[in-house]
């Protein structure tokens, strides 16, 4: 046993954080937008002897023989159950996709419940009972887990965490850092559902027609795309979720240095989560995702790819919606409907807390 | 897109549990005892498409060129702090001994955090630091993370959640279905540490001596175990945390269908735990662990990894608690230091909550 103990106390530790008014967490700390990367440059990668690198979705892992990619999510999405899935499929499909946005095939998914005491067993069955059947659907078994119960008041009702392990094939590197001047931005289909879908049932707005997530395993599609132009073809990918859109463009923008131009008209933004989204006074380019991703191809290839994306099915809506400029590197622009531009930005903290 | 959704409603889900008088997730659920196996064999497994077999600390899963362990675990302990650690280094070397008990060699960590809002950033950094801390001293890195922040009042500070894969050396195959009668029954040194250490300032009480956290990274012990006798000698490895050494021997006599004789008296437990036990009401057998593993190992090995475990620092002082027999399978029962025989079982729920 280490005579040494490596426990460091609150009163000796020095937050390096950007100064803010608070010494305290807000809730936009872990909204995916500026403040959310602060935490992780400042103070967590920091105390884990991290360099502030790309942050890709997923790490990879040498295992003396092969490749592997490791990712976590924790999932505390209010309410549980919203129209077209739940928090348990979300935690499937969100791991899933971020080993896939690594170019990995999943091999195996981990579970961990955080449940306050007094939940309905019903509501914790049906959960694990769509997690059961969201892996199934993939084809990606979830192989160990862990349970906690905290008293009644010391969580909100369940909190889920998955990780998950996927191999990585041989000559695939895709990554943010690797997005080239020339690579063409292509998204995998119509944008903004899933984060309509939790505040439509959370605010309790009746839109008109329903709205679902679109929460839905990548893997596949991914595959398909690596298959039609050879590994290489693919410099990066990433699933737009919170955030949304702006947040993985920007973020990529950055981690390459390069910039982005995209082209507004060209987003597949679905009629119903256009109106939800001004009513809402939301930006539909802003809003969490949880089944789509977006693709920076090389141009040679991004005409295979895109045909390969509308051949399958969940890619039918494919569509090119920008590309990579030497320009303004670390900025993303677009072209409005008006033929204007404009910087687009992510926000400091989040629009929609507690959206996955 | 599915277009047939995995989502399960509540109304729809079939509660399979053993009729207990209530519908609602326990306290006890979570407790690492007969309620948590309940939980586990009639919820988890039947949604997750797993049978009930042996569970084991780490899923093994074969990359197509070897084998990964995989596992998982969240952390709710309460207090944060407490003597000799806190919660992160407990997350980073908790998963650090569930790979190591299933024989592998951790080669990479998740860290995933729930954060209630308001939450102190020095709180939050000083966890984080320690867990850099431990990671760097059990060489086992940190590669990816995920941070969500919910409301004040919608979790109780800070819940740590840390995954973590290992590669499992050829030849090992170690798992509680192993264990086989003749084994022998090794603890890695004084038992009942860490629960103490944790009920002491959660209840305030003074022990006179303080009794510290035992929470140490294991990996290196067992290494040294593998290579001492050959990676067969060792059948069965654990690590007693929630519901002590009790359920982890439990566990493994059910899981291999074979019975333990425990010696109490050669059970290693400190003068101070066995004093704070006997005014807490607790047994020091049924008291979490972090930083002990219990060994199965094959009679004519015993003697050469009894002694490997005595020359490595975290496991000097080792001992030989018992033997497996092959009278009441399913069933493990201590001879006392009076000569007498007891049945040692499990609790239903947990003597401590939130002790892990």
């Amino acid at each position: 046993m280490s005579e040494t103990p490596v426990s460091v106390d609150p009163a000796d530790w020095v937050c390096p954080l950007p100064l803010r008014e608070t010494r305290r967490v807000l809730l936009g700390h872990g909204g995916g937008g500026v403040l959310s990367e602060e935490l992780i440059e400042n103070l967590f990668l920091p105390a884990f002897g991290g360099a502030a690198g790309p942050s890709r979705d997923s790490a990879v892992l040498h295992t003396g023989t092969g490749r592997i990619a490791l990712t976590t999510d924790s999932y505390v999405v209010q309410p549980l159950f919203f129209p077209g899935g739940n928090i348990g499929d979300l935690a499937v499909n969100g791991t899933i996709n971020d080993l896939a946005c690594s170019g990995a095939q999943p091999i195996g998914l981990t579970a961990g419940f955080i449940i306050e005491e007094g939940l309905e067993l019903d509501v914790l069955g049906a959960v694990a009972a769509t997690m059961g059947k969201a892996a199934a659907a993939a084809g990606v078994p979830i192989v160990t887990g862990d349970t906690k119960v905290v008293g009644k008041g010391g969580a909100d009702q369940l909190f889920v965490n998955t990780a998950g392990v996927g191999v990585v094939p041989d000559g695939v590197d895709i990554g943010p850092e690797r997005a080239r001047p020339g690579d063409v931005v292509i998204v995998s289909g119509d944008i903004g559902e899933h984060g309509v879908a939790i505040m439509s049932v959370r605010e309790g707005i009746d839109f008109g027609t329903e709205v679902r997530t679109d929460s839905a395993p990548l893997h596949r599609l991914v595959a398909a795309m690596l298959a039609a132009a050879g590994p290489a073809a693919v410099h990066t990918l990433r699933d737009p979720t919170r955030g949304g859109l702006v947040a993985s463009v920007v973020e990529i923008a950055r981690a390459a240095s390069v910039g982005v131009q995209l082209d507004e008209a060209a987003i597949p933004v679905p009629e119903t989560v256009a109106s939800a989204c001004s009513f809402l006074g939301l930006d539909p380019l802003q809003v969490a995702n949880e089944g789509k991703l977006v693709a920076f191809v090389a141009p040679e290839h991004a005409e295979a790819v895109l045909a390969a994306m509308r051949a399958h099915p969940d890619g039918t809506a494919a569509a090119v919606i920008g590309r990579v400029v030497e320009d303004h590197p670390g900025m993303a622009v677009a072209r409005t409907p008006f033929g204007t531009t404009r910087v687009v930005e992510r926000e400091l903290g989040e629009q929609l807390p507690r959206i996955c």
